[in-house]
């Protein structure tokens, strides 16, 4: 079973910055983890600042699951929204912090419809229950 | 390690009304393969329709940490929202069906900013997952 | 055929409280009238001020037909509107005044819309009319 | 006693378009079943699909109560509500289908506050109810 | 094939007022070309500027396909919007000027979602390519 | 020099209902006091309760400056205002009561932007004021 | 019988400033040609810039009418609008210009609801105008 | 004279929780105080987290005067509200934080326009100047 | 201990206006009776229509305690809420009405969150309930 | 005569996802019948998920005449906008499905008022529409 | 050349109050200094509470370059906006901190529109890029 | 130092279009000009069409203060606000144009709460106080 797992823009950044927020883990050593946790996955992993390179990646369609953090995106690529809705996999959205306690914009998902499920606030390891739920 | 399990309103005819959302599965049902799966875990459920009544079971604190699905209160209980602010214990809310796909007011928590994590769309497993991140 | 009437929220004061509004006459008064006038059905009669206990009164669905005044809940109680939807039998909700004539909030039903026909504004008379309806 | 009945836009096609929402009988159908069930009282029908003609034929006063059912006019037409608050007699206000089962704009209505009280749901039925409240 | 172009409100004066918006040729003018153009199709032409008159117009529902400008109506009128609802036929709404471009009313349409397509700022010419897109 | 003086809804009944707020003169009346007062203008009276055929009379564009009470159509009449845009002839609005002292609704004029200016509150004496600015 | 006239901010440069919105006669100027006109009034005149010395003056309460024109705080000072409310004199509200076709914030009056009447856009005749109706 | 203190969800905490809000003095203990400072005076005191169960206290109706801090419930209990409205006995509202230094949602009190008088901020001695005011 | 007693535009006429809202009583009357019941109190007192001589006053911050009760600026004067935000001595804003029962603008406070605690509907009474917080 | 053709998110999808909406015609294959239908007419295509790189392709300015469906960036690109704003040759903007049949988000196009007209709901043929009307 | 540069309320305690907004520097030492860096502009200063001394400064116009921080004025104040229309000369406006940090009501300014250019966030040092943009 | 100024979508257009609003100067010829009169200031400059380079840009952090116009990006790019945020450097936000002439949606920016400062309407020379700021 493959799984797609793709962010989207500053979380090339987990590890470093804001660590209050996203903590202290980067996500290519998080993966590892998984990757060792789950030996028998195929964990695909993509990043990208540009909301349409996301939209590249995943019109791929050479998955068998979906684990997406949109970031920023979340709240106002429609672009991103319209894609999702094309791929009829399992689909997870997940958010390191929990959004409700951020930024009322933050509360808003134009993607959130146009997957499964939706975790939130569980820190790094909100990836690997998205896994834990797909297998 | 003691979890409460709390449900809001309605959620006791789970497995028997609107299957087509909520599964076949009754939480009774669901509990004991839970407290199979994690045998060492003491797993309390309550469940109420009254509002005041989930403040009550709150109150009394006694558990290691809590997993709420508030049902329709999520919405609109800032009872419960308060209630929920003043325990310092680990918290996740769970929603069955994902929240993002149905009407427009339940896109609104005014509890979930009192938890640590939400997770929704999961169906029942939601709760397994939510324990899961727990332990 | 039994048909259940319930009322909400401080309808228990019908006949002593705001006259102007709601005139003169006890909901058990008007019951009686009304069981005479149908002998063949069976009204029985249901009054809380606790959300939650409408909610459970309602989830016995031992009745043929349904008859709701949700009072103030009417207005807020997304948990009351879960739980009629879970109900197919007949359903009426009945407003003695006219809400369309009162506070901007009394216009907004949000439990209206999960039943199958609205009556508003005919006093008393409006349980009368809901249960010729039903006939 | 002397009713009239006031159909607004559309109404007129009662009975051959949209039956899934209005019912197959048609208006002038269920008139005359309506006359035969109350042969002491005048039922006079008048039907319009223009705003102006409708309060043309409200503004005659000559009846003793009024059931109007105003259509899409309902939602927007300030100039019938003004008329209907100039009419001192019984005013019932009619919908066919259940307004809060559908579309946003159809659950504001500017005409209920100028009448007495207001059906919604009932279909066809409706008229029948709105008549017996009268009498 | 028999279409009809229906017009609404001031769409009379096409030709004789506001040129900068709305061009100098007259719809009368305008027909004679497109039915020189089309010899084969029978463009039936309706203007009024009642919108009950319209309704009326439309329901005779003698055509095998319609073009419609409702004018002002357009941003208002649920009783035409209804009334197109009930046709089953091919429908374009045409606005002469790029409504996009002109005050924030004109950008909500009542009615377009009850047409199959809809064209905005080809001028006059907007009548012919929605008579091109039919055939 | 002419003058219409124009009136929309309900104003037809003016002296004879609503007293307290607009006053016990019809405006028959009222215009025969203006004729005397005025002897060398033609003051031309048209009222409808039809939105369009209030559009048919102004699009007439036969007199020299206009008076116009759209009565309720001030507050949704889209086709109204359209059409007094193309009038370039001095033009009053004119309000009996003072609308700011009505309801929410009555305070936005969607016909006031396309006439030279408005007078409220002055009762029937502001078709007078109305008539000595234009002269 | 003497009338209060009382302008508010930057009506004290009428006659220089913006001279295609407010034309090119002082307020002086035009006072002195109303004094001519009515000699048998007392025309008393007051500008400030200052909201709370608009209120000191209008407290006096030493006049049998007021024509007032509060500028910029009509639109946002609820200070003058409740000083305007004590005053039981016939109270005229005048805007130079027709508010109607200036900016979004300029429709909203929160003085005029304590106005008996309210003129907008006759220039600077609508002084003249109010001192008329007053009379 | 007797007066009944009625409080509204979470606030049976007062004293252990929040202590930075809401203080460290019991409602018990500060209770005492009060019936100390008052001698001649009988202050019952009712808690509960039940929205209807607060009701069913309020409709008993057997004090000479009310003071109410509904809580969470001040925000959204219409049902409350009502039950308020129908009480004609000197009623103070009190909050003890400052409702204005708080969450938006706490800005909206529903149940305070049924209230004689409000008090907010005082921290528990709003309890002692609501019974001052009574007395 | 000094304690500065401010009120804002229109309270100079307590006890002449609007006595149904604000009671008959001098703000001066009752100061001297405030002044009996405190007699070690130095209980300043200052009013003004100016908003900014509000400010001025504030500014001097001569005083122990303040009690402001800003009027009509209240609602909308971030100028004063400013200046009182930069006051570091125990502030009491105080309404003569219930604002929660008189019009919507009259609920939001811009000032309160800057104010220690509020008091509002206590009539007259409620200057004294403030001076008793304060000591 | 060189017409742009610049297409944007997903829409390299069209004929393979979404056929309900979309139809099962390639945008190439479609592209071809074009082209042999208006052989004189150089149709150059682009099409890209990536908002700046369809702005860098618009600033090329190489072109006659635009034809562009910005997909989901019509409704939220004020970069597009802006690019388009700045181009001076004629320029329309189509969709495939009726924008006003769908979620409310896509009624809203902020680079609909930046172009010369709209298609909206012709299916593929848009692009064909567009194209003739340019010629 | 002669600058003025005027500030709005509370802005004369800049030095002394919020220094961890504001600074420690006060107005005056700030001149100065400004003073001997450009010695060949005349910069006039002006500091007042009161909106509508404000206006009246600036009506004088007797200066060839503006620099204005209305402080919480520029919030609301509808009449010094007025007022700085009027002014036909350079004019910036200044705000010492980044109002897009602050309350969401500092977002909103009425008066930059009617300023060439605004500066925001750089501290007093604002003042100084202010008129070494005027220069 | 080095200072990187980065333009986002369409400002590599500066000079040659819309040179009403933005002026002829090229940013490069602008550039060099900068780079003369501060030769101790190494001033990077980078541009881009595409958000996501933008944020690949700025996450290189290799600068020691930054000069950024978002452009279009300013209004709706969450993406790079939340890049902003993790930039600890002095950061100023310039427009050329002042946005508080604009269109409406110019006046929100959901970047400028993550700089430091932010300058709008000195045309170019708005770069050139922004360095002047830095230094």
């Amino acid at each position: 079973m493959k799984i797609l797992i793709i962010n989207g823009p500053n979380l090339n950044l987990l590890g470093t910055r804001e660590p209050e927020i996203y903590g202290t883990v980067s996500m290519e050593g998080y993966l590892d983890g998984l990757r060792c946790e789950f030996p028998s996955l195929e964990l695909e992993y993509y990043q990208s600042n540009i909301e349409g390179e996301m939209i590249n990646c995943l019109q791929k369609d050479d998955f068998d699951a979906l684990v997406i953090n949109p970031g920023a995106y979340t709240h106002y690529s429609y672009a991103i929204a319209d894609c999702l809705k094309n791929i009829n996999k399992p689909k997870i959205e997940v958010h390191i912090s929990n959004i409700y306690k951020r930024e009322e914009f933050r509360q808003k998902s134009v993607t959130a419809a146009h997957t499964d499920a939706v975790l939130s606030g569980f820190g790094m390891d909100g990836y690997r229950l998205a896994v834990l739920s797909l297998i």
